[in-house]
């Protein structure tokens, strides 16, 4: 086998054989196959396509590119979940605890943001002293120790897809749903869970922003995920607009703390909840979905689940004090408002661009190597929707750094758009549910 | 401008000013854009295509990645042809000196044999000492003192074309019409020609083994030679047979020497004065065609063109006595005879193979650094249309090792159709002529 007749075969529409794609994601994992040939037949997939099966093999090459973690020998199903990525999306941070204190394993190996989309490592280094670069061992004694445990991607897990991730970057092939689905789908199974509830956003502030791609995303995941013998759910979910009332990482972590102290945005709130029943639901802790949401609501209003949010910082190195202090979060020193330049109704935001005024504020990265401000953030005060009066504030921009404050409040007020009446139609915050 | 950036533009299906194609060209050469990136960007080039104006660009951009040689100090119009290749096709070393004994000079770059084709720089070291390695200095001199040399591509001249054609060999991009066309007219444009002549092969034993193929690569050449003031004409010429009897280095020589000296195969022949009498009208040593083609009888008929034969061979360090004495050049030990099966009439051959079989020999080369054996080859005996016997020879292979010999013997007797009647349509040499 060679891979220059592998990339000539998928550039003229070829089918792969799983042979052939072990060879390509073995062969590029070892080194034998250099960067360029793997370029281009990432390329050529971008263009012509995977089907079900490519995609499959595909998954499977890059899962068992690396370690498998085996958690079998800890009680009760494992459960994850994976959101696609938006503005304000933290609901990590909350579904962790909640569902590690109702009773099952939650195996979170995380990424970080790029581009316009907030990443769940980088506001866990929000806390002081929070560490997510455990070991694969570390990582399975903070389960053991407390059911939850949320970490970066480790060299062990999926190499190929950690090599194969940061060429699609430099080479314009990242935006394909099956090389999208390999890349999330090999992880997540990498991490040894029975069940995995997919968050697929959709809208503006999404990286998929029509709905009909989000679904076929949510699909193949679903799909992909069954075949390897994983219970699936895909709840595709509104980014319209941030959800909750904070983008920033610090600011993100105190909107957590909120609602697992039973406050907090209502829209926040009832995500989390759902997804939470799902991993319950899906993790055979409950026998049905609104049972799973009782028993969310009981973790919240019982303070279990907020125990076991200290409970997992302090076991990763974490000042877990935050918790009832946020005020040990780093804070920017300065605010600036952005207020409407005229009365009317919010009918829509382009939320992208929110996720882009933080990026600029160093709230967010252009490149990998990027630092992060993890003080700055946004804070919205209307909704989709919601009246607003002229001069009335629309958000709230803590930063530290003036130099791109203009640029970044031209963004946001740019974002709305405002207009005589609300919008007739309900937005539902769960859009479709798929695949259970 | 960001490499990144255009690769995704050409992904989309977008047009690149003639700034990008010079940022991406002018980069890679330099080496500032990696292999990677210029293999993505081929691979989206290859999947949707350039158009006239990017190709324009592209092919200046190669064209100006290196030294264009100025002959404007010697005397009269530079001339020169380029065959898109095929078996048997020799015609270069007929031309170049009935072209150079006429009056012109012609200054010619030349490739290697890949694959199936024979390449005439490798025809040219089967002449004992010939020399292709001539450092432009040395090729301008030449020039001057005989008016035609043959060379192989310089390190100056096109050296983005250099690099960017072993990527396309390793990443399947080499079949794209703008991509060749850009790779031909790229170098052919950097010899200082003023006008060029195409011989754009066609059929079983060509690249294109469709008409339609040829005459679109054809019509993006001519029209790109053209934009960048040269006199184009390309002359789409049937490779659905060998062109002449003899395919395999020395006894390519053999046969050219045959034709310049009165002689040789009528196919030869007449595509050799249809050629030459092109370049000597396009580089305007004569009004017209009809006065091209009896010029270049002339010179053959006076003796003229051998004799320039053997003083271009002479200055490049070559036994110039192989003109008179063929038996100096090297020959191989053993004959085997492929005869026919049946009675009937030729109808078809599949040429490609013939080519291939020859290269099993030792008479071609499978990758780049393979060394060649100059002295194997193929005598044909019969043409499409002739009638042959049972038992009669259809092709004389003389060969120096016999390890796939039995291989070799069965791919050619393969590649002949034999009929029960003689095809009715008659097979015009010069299928047609574009862009004069």
């Amino acid at each position: 086998m060679r891979a220059v007749d592998l990339i000539r075969k998928k550039r003229d529409s070829g089918e792969h054989s799983s042979e052939e794609i072990d060879f390509l994601i073995a062969g590029y994992t070892r080194g034998e196959i250099p960067d360029y040939q793997m370029a281009a037949w990432l390329m050529a997939v971008w263009l012509r396509g995977l089907n079900r099966s490519e995609l499959a093999a595909l998954t499977e090459a890059m899962l068992y590119s690396g370690a498998v973690v085996n958690l079998s020998d800890l009680p009760g199903k494992k459960v994850d979940k994976h959101s696609t990525g938006g503005v304000g999306d933290k609901t990590s941070l909350i579904l962790a605890p909640i569902v590690a204190a109702g009773g099952l394993t939650v195996p979170m190996i995380s990424g970080r943001g790029l581009g316009h989309t907030g990443g769940t490592l980088d506001k866990l280094e929000s806390i002081p002293g929070f560490n997510v670069n455990l070991s694969l061992g570390e990582f399975r004694s903070v389960l053991r120790a407390c059911g939850m445990a949320l970490i970066g991607q480790t060299a062990e897990i999926a190499p190929a897809d950690k090599k194969i991730y940061a060429l699609r970057d430099a080479t314009s092939t990242v935006e394909n749903i099956g090389l999208i689905c390999a890349s999330i789908m090999s992880k997540k199974l990498a991490e040894g869970i029975d069940a995995l509830v997919l968050d697929v956003k959709t809208g503006s502030g999404a990286f998929m922003k029509r709905e009909e791609d989000s679904v076929r995303l949510a699909e193949v995941m679903v799909e992909t995920g069954k075949r390897m013998g994983k219970k699936v759910v895909a709840l595709i979910t509104d980014m319209d607009q941030p959800l909750g009332r904070a983008a920033g990482h610090s600011t993100e972590v105190v909107e957590c703390i909120e609602v697992l102290s039973g406050r907090g945005p209502a829209d926040l709130r009832e995500l989390s909840l759902e997804l939470s029943a799902w991993m319950f639901f899906l993790g055979e802790r409950t026998k049905t979905l609104d049972e799973g949401r009782r028993l969310a609501e009981t973790m919240i209003a019982s303070g279990q689940a907020k125990e076991k949010l200290m409970q997992g910082i302090r076991l990763q190195g974490g000042d877990e004090h935050v918790v009832d202090e946020p005020q040990r979060l780093p804070k920017a020193r300065f605010r600036a408002e952005v207020a409407s330049t005229s009365s009317g109704y919010i009918t829509a935001t382009n939320c992208e661009q929110f996720g882009i005024a933080l990026a600029m504020l160093g709230g967010g990265r252009e490149k990998k190597e990027d630092c992060i401000d993890h003080a700055v953030g946004l804070e919205f005060h209307k909704r989709i929707g919601d009246r607003v009066e002229r001069s009335e504030p629309l958000t709230t921009i803590h930063y530290n750094n003036d130099a791109k404050l203009t640029e970044a409040k031209s963004l946001v007020a740019a974002s709305y758009q405002i207009g005589d009446s609300a919008p007739t139609q309900k937005r539902p915050l769960v859009r479709r549910i798929l695949g259970p």
